[in-house]
């Protein structure tokens, strides 16, 4: 077990399976060294729930925070199989981009999106910190809370 | 007449001169092997007319996967102007971010988005599965149903 | 000082000290030659004051477009801090996601959007022309009325 799988159990996080497509795209797509993630939404939480529902609406920023670090836990999964499974070949992570499910009036996007870049630093160290955009949307597949995709390099 | 133009003659599709940028920006720029199309909407049905408008409001998920569709045939025809008119330079349809002009409460993105999806698999196979993020946008240019954008990977 | 600053400085723009990042992320990272930007606002107007609010709402389209081009100073000012100071070193603005913060009828994206393109356009000639998309949030963070993200081609 190496370093990253070292660091995630260290933090109580199972890795669940990577989260299949719910419709005709793949996970990801390797290009040169760049890996393109297809858009996450939120892993179950330990006792199997998943949070749902707009921010301003149904939930609050706190709420969103864990919805978001949830996206990641998913995320790292997804990494994890794009790379067959050895953490190591992770370079770094690029660019996040954190499309939060918002009302009108919700405004707290970044510090919903934390929930994610901050648990990509935990896990990733400096190879953690990433270009970022957090914005609100009108809504999302299946009404989740936030969805993330992000492009990470890899070693070649 | 390439194998792809053939694919895309035997679907009926007649493709379209390549959309025009609507502002002040171009339709597609290359770096390195990647090409970056500019956001699209749908192309015009054969019989000229365009869909516009709202899903969950004016258009229902059939008729937007219809929408992202003819955003598909724009997408084909741009590609097609990128790589000077020869589709067999196309490796791989890499990244798509299908953005849906939708009200709060619409969340099948999925099965809209997938009418571009489906229509990219259907002409590229393999080669046209993509990694994906399908959303809900507050509303898009001229509001069009559908805007989609995509990153192409082409041979040197 | 080089071409680039002094068309700048002949537009009447001082850049402002790069905007810092307003939660766990870093301004920009660089893969290869291309270095993606991270989300930026509007920088504020020489008598201090900076634009916030919703397209449709609370602006119009010609106050976004001021606004978009506040967010192309603050853009500006992330890229020279990238390339060290230099900017000789930039190769292509290659691609712009232009993020408006709008009403659920707002349509007006594209004139919004060249705020920031035009001034790109101003300032890098040919090479300032970018691929672009032109979208309508639901919110953005802090209300403000623009969000812009970049990929930026730098050389060797």
């Amino acid at each position: 077990m190496g370093d990253i799988d070292n660091r995630i159990a260290k933090l109580g996080i199972n890795l669940p399976d990577a989260q299949a497509p719910i419709a005709n795209y793949v996970p990801s797509v390797r290009t040169g060294n760049l890996v393109y993630l297809s858009g996450l939404g939120p892993a179950a939480r330990q006792d199997g729930s998943v949070p749902n529902g707009k921010l301003g609406l149904d939930l609050n920023t706190e709420q969103g925070y864990e919805a978001a670090r949830l996206v990641g836990i998913n995320i790292l999964a997804r990494i994890k199989e794009s790379v067959g499974g050895d953490f190591s070949k992770v370079k770094r992570i690029v660019k996040i981009l954190s499309m939060v499910n918002s009302t009108a009036d919700f405004t707290d996007h970044p510090q919903v999106a934390n929930g994610c870049s901050d648990l990509m630093v935990e896990v990733f160290g400096n190879n953690g910190k990433h270009a970022r955009s957090a914005v609100g949307m009108a809504n999302l597949p299946g009404n989740i809370p936030v969805e993330i995709e992000a492009i990470v390099e890899v070693s070649s």
